[in-house]
Order: structure tokens, then sequence, then C-alpha cells
């Protein structure tokens, strides 16, 4: 039987979930793809740190560079993380011809132009499927099975750590801080947990999503980007009482001429809607063809065995490129798509949570305002409130409205001597 | 740009469906693949047909044998139906080392072994997402995605009549025949619903999935197949009242020694459980790897379109394996696995619905029963029934038993006097 060499940069959690899990199903695998898959080299920043995994003594290089330049290595693993190191080693292993696998979207949603280009230019396929949605198999899906398709919307659950603080918050009732600090105890969150709340992994995710659905290669930079981090427990209970939950959504859609919408915010999900029955760490993707129409892959985001075991499964595709000298679609740039449409010009409902005195006049003075600017509200709900003091709680659904010139009317609203604190806005997405 | 060249046998709603969406997004697919794909030959029965679709006169072929001898031809696309004379196509077109793309499930479910035979002897790949699930890329997800993971269990709403019957039981509490018609009515059964209501449809598919996840071929016949048509809008009723919801299931699971167990029925699924959700036409499968864990799948099983949506998705892939001389893998055959396990020797939980005299004492006589065969009650409920005369309903929820210690005791049961009609015995599955 062929053999194939693999080498692992980066021993961490995901990285012994690889070692670990090739062993368990060696035999399956090798039966599966013909192939027998053998670790040649391993390199971590240290070696000496006790491990759920032996690796034997031989198999440790000196360096990462050594683990691309070993011959036996047919396939390089980078798991190490970071946006720096990790560059400097796909690239040069690129530029060797060496097939690359990684599960680290903040390197793909930073670097992913040139390291594609590399990957063109030395004819050396990189493999990403791990870096979205951990073990759910969504690039594949969108690179190969959904191939048929323009992606008309694609709506994500994406991060684990936001999804289990949204569904605590609506579970219990809890604030964002008290869940936060629950999320930590369980291991759900990390001791910093910027990263996650504020977005910017969800966004690194739905920057890979984007470019793969439309065929450019679009910058975190380039997005709307929203944490959850403002999300209230009155907002949570209010959006229920409408029939709406909250969940982090990365959102891309085009548009129907030219551009596209790639955002990532708090977001009011209809509660019979899929999306809205994700709950937990859980992640889930639609996804809406023009020719399949929607589509949802739901499980495991994160974590070191549905990592390891999306991981695993581009290095078994990989290893039958190399058997079979298959020409690999990692990534096709092409211009049928225009540019990143911006929030501004974005088209959605809205939820406004208005704090304002308890006085007659106050919503005729809002609606005024809104009505003005050519805006319509659908809903109006005035809801009991544990607020101190004259001010309470006033709550509208607003009409399909550009983002543009709904701020414009919330800047004129929040000017009002009857409005004490900025109106709360958060998008509404309904799916149809 | 490399052109490659189709042949399409069969020019009904999946064959138009293929050819539409071919030419709708032309531009779309050779930007993503670097290829042309272009329709060389077709052929259908009745050429004269109005259809949807154009095709260009000299592509009209005088029999299936030309579309395949073309030497333009590089990919066949069957999609005549039936198991004979498709039968004939698939294995001529393998035998000449061409490419070969089918959506026939039943062909496959009976034939699959030898035809995978040819495709390895001619090394001509067969391909074949589009006959489970439609537009869901759920063979891709077990032949590419998952391939790391040893398949614990899968279970799968597969045929979206039943699914659809079934549903609108449950919503609007009409019997199975009136739900019948209606489907019918609508367009979401057949006039001639036998394939799909009596489970034979479903059955071809869970073939098809269990033989990829334990890699040997499984026949329909080694399976325990029931259909819906004994479903009374009585057990849908019932089983609400106890938190669960009837869904046609394909159950595939490894028994961790060496069987699987491969079946198709209704079964009763806890009403929190993400495949009760699961409503209308929709399919879904929940798949267990024992690295990623749980895993979902859902989209559109049927019609012209998600099924043209699978269809081209493999056109395109055997498109980029013939560019690159990729090795696939389309079914690959081991000895990891055992055999199919007998439907006695399942273990599971069981609903049960007796038929009782409406006086004291029956309830006991029944219990004694099951206790002297070692088989535990864990719910009894005595529903308000509108059967007239003596005789009224006995609903029991039975622990974990093999079926054939429960059909031993059902026997006795059905004997005793005060049992008026055979029990009705449907399985629960707890998915834990």
């Amino acid at each position: 039987m062929k053999e194939i060499g693999v080498g692992i940069i980066g021993l961490g959690v995901v990285g012994q979930g690889v070692v670990k899990h090739l062993n368990r199903n060696a035999s399956l695998l090798s039966e599966r793809i013909s192939t027998r898959l053998s670790v040649k080299r391993v390199f971590a920043r240290n070696p000496k740190k006790k491990r759920a995994v032996q690796i034997a003594p031989e198999l440790w290089a000196k360096n990462w560079e050594s683990v691309i330049n070993d011959p036996a290595v047919q396939i390089v693993v980078e798991l190490i993380g970071g946006t720096t190191t990790a560059k400097e080693i796909v690239s040069q292993a690129l530029t060797q011809g060496k097939i690359v696998v990684t599960a680290n979207k903040a390197l793909l949603a930073e670097h992913g132009k040139e390291l594609f280009a590399l990957s063109t230019k030395y004819k050396a396929p990189l493999f990403y499927e791990a870096s979205v949605a951990g073990g759910i198999p969504i690039i594949k899906a969108l690179n190969e099975g959904l191939i048929a398709n323009r992606i008309q919307s694609l709506h994500g659950i994406v991060n684990g750590t936001c999804n289990y603080i949204l569904s605590s918050m609506t579970q219990s009732g809890a604030s964002f801080d008290a869940a936060l600090a629950e999320a930590q105890k369980l291991g759900f969150a990390e001791a910093d947990p910027t990263l996650d709340v504020d977005g910017w992994d969800a966004a690194h995710k739905t920057c890979i999503l984007a470019s793969l659905a439309y065929g450019f290669w679009v910058n975190p930079k380039q997005m709307y980007v929203e944490g959850i981090r403002k999300v209230s427990a009155q907002d949570i209970c209010y959006t229920r009482q409408l029939g709406y939950v909250i969940k982090l959504l990365g959102i891309i859609r085009a548009d129907g001429k030219n551009d596209v919408e790639i955002r990532v915010h708090p977001t009011l999900v209809p509660k019979e809607h899929v999306l809205a029955q994700v709950n937990g760490a859980f992640n889930a993707i639609c996804v809406r063809g023009d020719v399949v129409g929607d589509t949802l892959f739901y499980g495991r985001g994160a974590g070191q065995d549905p990592t390891a075991s999306a991981v695993i499964g581009d290095i078994a595709e990989a290893a039958t490129s190399l058997a079979g000298n298959k020409q690999v679609r990692s990534f096709s740039a092409h211009k049928l798509y225009g540019k990143v449409k911006k929030i501004d010009d974005i088209v959605s409902r809205y939820y406004l949570r208005l704090s304002v005195l308890d006085k007659p006049g106050v919503l005729a003075q809002v609606a005024q305002i809104l009505s003005k600017n050519k805006i319509g509200i659908s809903s109006v709900i005035q809801p009991e409130s544990d607020e101190e003091g004259e001010h309470v709680p006033l709550v509208l659904l607003i009409h399909d409205s550009t983002e543009r010139h709904l701020r414009d009317a919330l800047k004129q609203i929040d000017k009002l001597s009857t409005v004490k604190a900025p109106t709360r806005l958060i998008r509404i997405e309904t799916f149809e």
C-alpha cells in the first residue's frame, strides 16, 4: 500500500487531536483511501510539555523549517495558530510545492489572497476545511457539493462561544456579564474573550465563506462587525415577546446586481426558523442556492475532536490528490461579482429600543420623525420595565429601510429631550 | 479553456433541470472549475415530447448506445430511471472507461455491488450524489468530509412524500388516507404511491448510505422495511401526548462489535430533537461520528432543481477529475465491519397500542406477561377514545428490549380474550 508522509507543526489541543485520531482510526482510513497516512515529523514550540499523545523521539523536529524541508513530508499541517509565523510556514511550504492543511481562520481571513496566489503559482493545494465551523464540512459543500449554485444568501452561527452565551441568556434571563462568566467557568469562553464576543472570530469565518461563495477574497476590514457585548437581558426578553430569538449571525447575500453584503452582528431570527433552534456551543450554516434552494449544515463548530475530524478529512483528500495527481480546487478566483457593499447601503428590518420619558406624546414625536424620513413602523410595544425613575423602554419594529436612512432618523430621535439614552438598534432577518 | 463533453440519457423532470441549470450557470461553472462543460449528445425515449428546454437538433441521438459510443462524450449522465435499461447503460459506459453520473437510487441499491466492481475494474468513476436526499451533499460528506470518522449511527428522513404525509397528519389530525389524497393533489405524492409510502424509496437510499458508512454493499432484501400506511391518527395523537413525533426514519447503527443495524420504519422521535422539527417535503440526515460527534444535513430531498444541483455537482467533480486524472473514491469496499443484523436482534424502546376490554384487571394481565418475559414498562396511558363499543385503547412505552423478546410476549398478549386486535408496535429512538 502506498504511504504518504505527514508533517505536523503545532501540537496544541487540535494537533494532539489530529495525532490521536489518525492513530485510532488508522486502519479504517487506509482502507477508505487505499493509502497509509504516516506522521513523519512533528514540531512544537515546547516539545517537553506534558501531552495526551506520545510522539516517538525521532519524529521531533528542532524547528518548523526542518518539517517542511524533510523529503519524507508530503503534506504540511499548520496548527501553530497566529498570523505571523503561521504565514511564514504556509508560504514556505507552498513555495516548495508541498500540500498544506490548515485550521487557521485568522491567517486565511487576513492573508488568504496572497496564500491562494502562491498555491496556484506553485500548484500546491491549500486545504482549510477546519477553519470554519469545526467538523461541519461546509467548505467542501460550497466548493464542491453546491458548485452548481449561485449562492443567494448564507446565514451562519459560526461562533460557539457567542451562541452559548446568547442561548444561556435566553434560557435563564441572565445578563451578558453573568452568562460570560458562566461560559468561562465551563470552558466555553476564553479568559480573554475579546476575539469571540466582539465578533472577530465569526468575521474571519464569514470572510472565508463569502470569498468561496463569490470568488473574490474578502478582507475582514471590508466588513461590518458588531459583537454581542451590548445585547442586554432586556433586549432578549422584548424580542422574545415579539416572536424572535437573538443570534450572532454571519450574513452574506448577493444583491442581484453586482455587490454582496457581508456582515456579522446580533440579529433577530424568527423563533420558528431552524437557526433559532440551534443552541449552546453548536454551529449551523443555512445556504440558499439558486438551484438547490435552502440547505442547512449543523454540528459542533469547535473543540479538539470536531476540528481534528476536519483536519484529517483534508489530509485524506490531500493524500488522494497526491496518489492521483488530482487538480484540486482550493479556491477559484473570478470576477463575476463586484465588491463588498457598505453597511450604510444595506436594506434590513430593525428592532429599536428607546428609553423615553413616561408621558403622553412621545410616541407621536418619534413616529413623526420616522415618517418624515419615510421609514415605516410595523409594531410598537411599551413593555413593563424595571427601570427606575421617569424613563421607560419603548420598542419599535421597523419595516425595510436602508441603514443610512434609519441612522439619519435616529440621530434626530436621540436629540429629542424626551429621549434619555442612545437608541439600541438590532437588525432583523426574516429569511423570506 | 479546456472543454469536457457530457452525454445525457433520459430527459424527464431531472434531465431537463440539469440542462436548464447547466446553461443558466454556465459561465459561473466554467470560472469555478476552469473547464467548460458542453452537452454533446442527448437521448430520450420520446424526443418529440414537448419539453421546457431546447435541445439543438444535431445533439439528439437515435439510441442510448450512440451517446455512450460518441468519442466527444466523456461523462455519461444516466437519468432514464428504472433498473433494467439503466443497468445496461451504466455497465456499458463503465466498461468503456467513461465516467458515469447517476441519480438512480433503485439501480444502486439493487446492483451497486457489481456496478462499483466494474467502476474499479475499468478505472471509471461512478458518481451518485443525487441518488440520496436530492440537493443535500450527503454522499460527499460521508465519502470525504467525515472520512476520519467511524460512523456510529445515522438517522435519516430521506423520503419527502412520507415526511409530507406524516407532517400533515401531525398538524391537522387527518387520517393517513386523507393526508395521502391531499399530498397527491398537491404533487407531493405519485398516483401510485407504493414505492414511497411502503418505505422502499427510503430503503434504497438507506442502503446506499449504509454501504458508504460501513464499506460493504447492502442489498435492500437484507433490511427490515416498514412503510407508513398503518400509522393512524390515533397513534399520532397518543405519541404526541407522550412527547414524541412520528417520522419515517432510515436508521443505521454499528453495534460496537461487528454487525450493523439497517432498517426503515415509522419511529417515535422525541419532540425536542432536531429531526422532529423537519417538516413537509424536506429531508434531513443526522450523522454521529466517533470523532466529529453529531452533525445534521438538511435540505430539499427531491424535485427538479435540488436533484439537478446534485447531478451538476457530480458532473463538475467528474470534469475536475478528468482534467487532473484524480483518483476518485466512488466507493471503497473493506471488511472492517461484519454483516447486517436481523431485526429480531435489534434492541430498542417501543410504543405499543393495545385495544382491550374496558374492565379492571386487563393491565395487570398484560403487565404480568411482559414481566414474565423480563420486559419493563416505562409509561402507561389510557387515552380518551372515540372507539365504539366495549374496547378501549391502552398505550404502553417499553424499556429497551430485543425485538424477538417483545414479539414473543406480544404473541401471548394478543391471545388474551381481553385483547381485541393485534397490538400496534412502533419503535422509539432516543438519540442517547
